[in-house]
């Protein structure tokens, strides 16, 4: 039985944990942390629980927490997880970390984008980024993952294949995205309030949103280049679920545009093993709801032979797939379990 | 292996069967009935079971279906499970109908509230009303169970102690009821539409909904003598969940009226080692959020001392324990399998 | 030209009164008072007065906003107009309180429900309770309206006939309501976040919400006795709107219920002029969305014979009739304008 | 008084100009007309209107009509416009249609993206495209009026300026764009039934939406050269509101980026003096929440050095804007009235 520690366990992200660990055979939470409920029954902050876990909310005391965990999932804000680590504790336990503090290799680009001083850079390089489909072996092996954030794991498996096989000039990548509005937290914000957000559709972040160049840096990889993208997130009225549409050019071979079913095999060399990662029919494109409640990637795309573009969009569940879901995922594969333990969620509708 | 039919697989409530069943170690799905979508991949109409379901749809042929399955589901208008049923069926496979057709025990009050002539009336005796909490020894050797509908569910059990235990004068019994709009079921109809029902609340079937005489002639059995209530369903906007605010008047004991204890020890007499019901603590209410995605129903109470009344209040999924949940429930007691196979399902929030 | 001044004018009831007043012929806002907001572009705040308000946002000196308004409109919590009001104030500008502050006669009442000191008891025997369609009179000549509540408007409207023409048996009545979203306010409140109030449904003040006794001392002038009542809301997720369902066990006549026509006369001959009250065709039952965007009362009823109980609905938008519409209706009535200016809105839907 | 008669009066799109026209102080609607609803009370099937119409419906007579109307607004599916007018009806009455019949001036490409014959040719020539900041002066004398798309309405307007001079590469211009669902119509469909449609996002028409003809003409107008487009709609669950996000590559001026006064300069040089046109402040990115309830198009813009691209986005109200508001505000430029008359509506939030 893994015995697993989540800091910040009252956040939509850490209570997504503790729910799919309620359903998984060989895990159980050992540490509810939450440094503003410590000592409250977990179960009346989140009234689903009731009868089910009947731990009391504990601080973030991550020396304590090494002691009697054996993964530790920090699901708290930017740099949190970088203060805290440190070498006796990745030797004592494992860490998933679902902030942005050890996804970006470059610091200098993470205290450019998230405006704070980076407090443990010297685990950047061994930090592993954890989106399984693309660095399941990497993460077979690591002290500390640093889980994808929610846009970026759906935005880069949606495109990835096709930047991987220069299908597309990766210079007219754009990504447009919606989000379901869980993706902001729990924090009591004015914005997020049922009356701003109900019956509304908004950009925002245009041009500057921090999940940018995660993105970029992992289709740069893809690309052999570097690459600058243009990132659009957009809050719609929903709770859960990430849909990007995303466009690029794509190359000729021949002098003749690529067919759909250049496209379709490039997606199945990378993903047709791929349990989590579901291609559909031609035709057929994403809809969050059909991915709701589950770990699944749906992807579509649809080649415009008007203007030598192809769309290719992609859905998730923002709190699985998108945090939760892939941290279980990434804590599977570390502990040598097969990766789809307890996350065989169909997805739910309606 | 239990081998499960279902007809009316593509309604909300037989999708949702479906559902539970891919999750259920000890059933399967054999037969996906939906006469309207004969011959159609089943996953080109609920997208959430792409890859999962790979089965088409079948024929409502309730003759073949016996011979191929252990049980049926069925899972469709009212009038049609009772047009069907016949001897020699019932002789080779279970079924569980979670339409209205075998509720009643007098078939005048079902032909006068539903305005349909009954077409089996020789099984109403033998039909066993599968709530299970209430019913489960009955259950457990029934070759034909009547699921009861999700309004009822829920309105019965939370008031069902205090009328067993004539704690409530069952005259004074109000059910004022609100739910989702999935109960509405999945027909092209004008009232259903997004923009309908979005932004809006509205009574329904006021002082005439079909589930009135079933949770008077249950509520009734538990009195020990005929009951008559006023219940008031809304439709709400949401997709799933039944809340039930139940009013009724205290009696008095010794010249004073119960206290918060009375109330609790009754409902702990008959519910403190069901799994499924979940009686919060005092000053505790249900909401619909706590339970959605689960099989439980939340009960709270509180008395109000100034009127003389206690205040009743459940929820539950009524798609789950309303429905699908409570049919598989159902399915577990009468194979003798552990009554929660395949429904220990965490509530999913938000 | 009346002029207005608002306090808490960035509360959605205050944001209201500037959306009212931006289509009143003849009022217009000269004091945007909002403590939090000193100094920002009214607009910044509330977007979609973008162009069309240019001011900024003022302290709350009711001192000084008396010599430039004719009129005050205080939009913020309990107590605050309490703490202001004083007779120099009252003798230079007319106030409609939409706080709870003047709403009771009995000063013990409102300070065991609200919890508060009174700070201003000597004015609540001449505030007038600004229910319009039935104080009418009163309002006219009044320096101080405590505008009614948003539930109690629609509670005390739709019970106000059968209760005065004695036809219903005031002990039983019960009222059962819901409400939107916007009623709580926006206070940046984790329960009220989006995710936290989407797809779910609550009772919350069970037997102590504090319109309660508002609706009793109201409804209790129509008896000619005291009354007390069990009033439940609800929490849907909605943007704006509340529906009254109420309970009520009606009296005999000469050994025989009362019918429909009895009911209709006595509505019609309290409301049939009445150009804010809608009384439905029977067996057309009230919904939020004809309401939302007007001023209208909607109302139906229904008879249930078998349990001798007439069952009353209401529906207003919160936030217009149950809030800023009621305050300008007030506000016309007081400076001797039509009733109606600036309210003759036609709901939106959908 | 203008006579308005409506084809189509029970779509959205009619009901809304039956509210719009409810408020305008020098129209009024003579003739409901609705083939499904012929002899029923208008105010039945639309409870918003209760004793504010008591008109029945009518037939689709345009003949008859055309003898009784100053006015005829058409809302209704493709096709019918096209089939019903002729001649002597243009010479007694002016047509404003909201479907798309007469938005295209090349049949061929009307025939193929519609994929209907079309049936009066003749009057495509005449017909004048009534976005009205961009064409009003040859609305002025029309007799036919062709009313733009909701999407189009947006998309055009959000671009225009930057196209018209010249400031972005329009083979680049990539049109993304989210639809509430009211768009979709009120016919009875599954797919857009409130479970259908809710807690989800889709992208649909995936470069093979109707608008992406119309919207390619108009800017093409502006670019003086033919535009191929990708335009890409999404459904997201709200009732109104359309937001456009669109991308182009800036060009250079003197081998230097446009910077964002080069930018807003363009968008002042066209929409200054445009009352319903709202250009927002640097840093201020449009949400439908602020212009649901108006006729206003608010439009922010966000210029990404790094790529090299603009971020143009516009909101308007899908249902005023973007059909109904415009038809209005096209016949009060027919009609010689102030454009803004019965227009001038606040949006309405929450």
């Amino acid at each position: 039985m893994i015995k697993v520690g989540i800091i910040g366990a009252t956040g939509y992200a850490g209570a997504e944990i503790v729910r799919l660990i309620q359903g998984h055979p060989d895990a159980e939470v050992v540490w509810y942390g939450s440094r503003s409920f410590i000592d409250e029954k977990y179960s009346n902050i989140y009234g689903n629980l009731f009868k089910l876990v009947d731990a009391k909310c504990m601080d973030d005391n991550m020396e304590e927490l090494a002691s009697q965990a054996d993964v530790i999932f920090t699901a708290t804000p930017q740099g949190l997880c970088a203060s805290l680590v440190n070498e006796d504790i990745l030797n004592r336990v494992k860490i998933i970390d679902l902030s942005a503090d050890f996804r970006l290799k470059d610091v200098s680009v993470y205290e450019k984008w998230y405006k704070i001083e980076h407090k443990a850079p010297q685990y950047i390089e061994e930090a592993v980024y954890g989106l399984c489909e693309i660095n399941r072996d990497k993460v077979k092996g690591a002290r500390l993952v640093a889980n994808p954030g929610c846009y970026t794991t759906c935005s880069i498996l949606t495109a990835y294949p096709l930047i991987k096989e220069g299908l597309i000039d990766p210079d007219t990548l754009i990504v447009d995205a919606l989000s379901g509005v869980s993706g902001a937290g729990r924090g009591a914000k004015v914005a997020n309030l049922y009356c701003e957000v109900n019956e509304s559709a908004k950009p925002y972040g245009v041009a500057s949103h921090r999940h940018t160049p995660e993105i970029e840096e992992q289709l740069g990889y893809a690309a052999g280049k570097e690459m600058v993208i243009n990132f659009t997130p957009h809050l719609v009225p929903m709770n859960r679920g990430i849909l990007a549409t995303e466009y690029a050019t794509l190359i000729k071979k021949d002098g003749k545009f690529l067919t759909a079913s250049d496209i379709r095999a490039a997606y199945e060399k990378y993903y047709k093993d791929e349990k989590f990662i579901r291609l559909l029919d031609d035709g057929v494109f994403p809809e969050t709801r059909w991915v709701e409640g589950s770990n699944y990637v749906d992807i579509g795309f649809k080649i415009d032979e008007r203007t030598g573009r192809v769309i290719m969009m992609g859905a998730i569940d923002n709190l699985i797939k998108g945090a939760a879901g892939q941290a279980v995922q990434n804590m599977n594969i570390m502990f040598g379990l097969d990766e789809a333990t307890g996350l065989e969620l169909v997805p739910s509708f309606p």
